[in-house]
């Protein structure tokens, strides 16, 4: 049988996260969603646990630097080192960043007479929502890193931790990305899970929609000029009511596949750091044109899967009720139990939606736009 | 967006096996798998290698039964533990082989009230063609095990270790399996990778095909009757020309997927063990009618990685002999830098070929035939 056609182009990606027996995030989400759309992933585990941490009941154990380096060693010497795409995520240590860092500048180095034939996305993975839930001494591992990476997936206040900017409108995000490019040499930046003031982020709504109650989620990209210059663009996905881990992982894992597949068809895979020439404009760069599908696959599966949740935990509650315990234990006992359910319920279903990652549906409604920043008013059109 | 169709059942299954950075055998290869056929599974590795054991070059570390079990309790505390299958392969030690029956025996207990709704599939890695490449303990473990298995996949020289039976025609392939049925309480039993004498497994050729050159490869399987007679089939297969690592790990991914689709089918999954009634020919069996379409999958992608390998060997083959070095060292590389080469060749190329695992192609050649043991010669018709 002849292989089937692929739309993203065969790619050897080096996956370093963490793994989980149960569950999708880290390793776990990213390799099957890169598997899916065709990618080769060898995937080195950072920590090996049961489930993820927002289970608060979690077992197993963190690999030690020593344990990444082996595994990496072993690679080189069975000539299995040769990767298009390196992706990191989690480290629960800053040890383990400093590994990662040594690896991917080790590709880089060997990469050096071909330009392009190693892109290293490195996902900073640090805190959200102004709390750092990583080892204080990690942040400035990842800042040491910046100037290696090709292009860097953080959300606002990673960003906010990277570039010393904090961010609270679309000038200071400018600053942030332009002190990104300019000062920590990446080349392309995408930010994620931003939520500025309403009047920042809103997009063109029909009557019917009511604006309070529709929260939206932008993400901010930008691939630099040769003289570093930040090319912005944006889009703006309604939020979903539902907390999910692994969405992270997921747009990473994702964005690897789409991105390279963007870069191929504009002709940038051998230009170094897979960087287009000045003219063209944010929204029509690769990386805006890679974001838009990963957008449109995650927003159908992210919908499935909270319509699962809310039916599971529906069903769970009026099962509870008719059976209910007494006392302060039993309150107790409940309290933990329907956290665990309801954990579950919101595991993204990232498996059976596997058609979605394939065909991102509804494409059309995740178009990049452009971003004025001086007007501080979003240009509608492209 | 509402969920995809699948063929398969939403599954929950528990996969105990080793785990590669690069390549596919164990888990690596298996959950991807599963997982494509829409499975949710949960993955506990035995070992984490950079690569195969072929290459003769790999690192990394096995695990410690304590840490298999830290993993499977972490599940427990956190309510993650129900499954409907468990596949359990590659152990490197005896106290591994232990400790997954362990686990294997309290999931049995727990499901006893409602038959049918736990499962596990032992594929008993132990050796092939005569040569064993575990702890010789792990022999004796794994046959204490299997009272409590509802599938066992072992390969000829695994069920003649198993049985106690020399296996060298039909006949002492029928006592090797009415002994696992009946000595070891195996409801359902499959062997691969048979190799018998070619009139025990010839199989119905057309004049154009030349019987001396093409090799085959047999499959023989049973699901027990009540009063644990076996019941079997036969599906017989081109054998390729080229060894690949990591094709039982496959089988038994696949197997997990498809029985579980064709117990749903046959109206069995409530039953224990999955078992047909008593006048279900062996042909009809849902594991031969599942057997069928892992080998209609299995033949497209292995017969696409065959090409891929011969193209790669003739390149690489022709690239060196212009550039060949001279002395003994320089011949030593040579063979190691081709042996590294060919084996990474070999990795089944089975991400590349995913929608031969969701619809297996050319179907009806993989027909599974019933076994008349008496005459040593098979029927030829269902």
């Amino acid at each position: 049988m002849a292989e089937a056609q692929h739309e993203v182009p065969e790619t050897r990606v080096l996956a370093i996260a963490s793994h989980v027996t149960s569950g999708y995030v880290g390793n776990t989400m990213a390799t099957f969603c890169m598997q899916v759309l065709g990618c080769e992933v060898s995937a080195i585990h950072t920590v090996n646990y049961s489930n993820h941490v927002g289970y608060k009941r979690v077992k197993g154990r963190k690999s030690t630097s020593e344990e990444i380096a082996e595994l990496y060693d072993g690679l080189k010497d069975a000539g299995l080192n040769k990767f298009d795409v390196m992706l990191s995520g989690y480290c629960p240590s800053a040890a383990i960043v400093e590994e990662v860092g040594r690896i991917a500048r080790e590709r880089k180095f060997q990469s050096t007479t071909c330009p392009g034939s190693f892109f290293w996305v490195l996902d900073p993975v640090m805190g959200d929502n102004g709390r750092i839930y990583v080892a204080e001494d990690t942040v400035p591992a990842y800042r040491s890193l910046l100037r290696d990476a090709d292009l860097i997936l953080p959300n606002q206040f990673e960003a906010e931790l990277l570039s010393e900017v904090k961010i609270h409108d679309l000038a200071t995000m400018n600053q942030a990305i332009t002190k990104l490019h300019q000062a920590h040499r990446v080349p392309n930046v995408l930010i994620t899970s931003i939520r500025l003031p309403p009047t920042q982020v809103s997009t063109p709504t029909t009557a019917s929609e009511d604006q309070s109650t529709s929260a939206k989620l932008s993400v901010i990209g930008s691939t630099a000029t040769s003289d570093m210059k930040p090319r912005l663009f944006r889009i703006t996905v309604p939020a979903l009511p539902v907390f999910f881990s692994g969405t992270g992982d997921m747009f990473a894992a994702i964005l690897v596949a789409r991105l390279r597949q963007a870069a191929q068809e504009a002709d940038v895979l051998n230009k170094p750091n897979w960087r287009s020439d000045d003219d063209v404009a944010g929204p029509d760069l690769p990386l805006a044109k890679a974001v838009e599908k990963v957008l449109a696959s995650m927003q159908a599966i992210l919908k499935d899967t909270a319509q699962h949740y809310e039916s599971t935990i529906r069903k769970y509650d009026s099962e509870t009720e008719l059976n209910e315990g007494t006392g302060e234990d039993a309150e107790n006992d409940k309290y933990v139990e329907r956290h665990l359910r309801l954990t579950r319920a919101a595991e993204v279903r990232v498996v059976r939606n596997a058609k979605a990652l394939l065909n991102p549906p509804d494409l059309d409604s995740f178009k990049a736009h452009a971003v004025n920043v001086e007007s501080d008013v979003e240009q509608e059109s492209r």
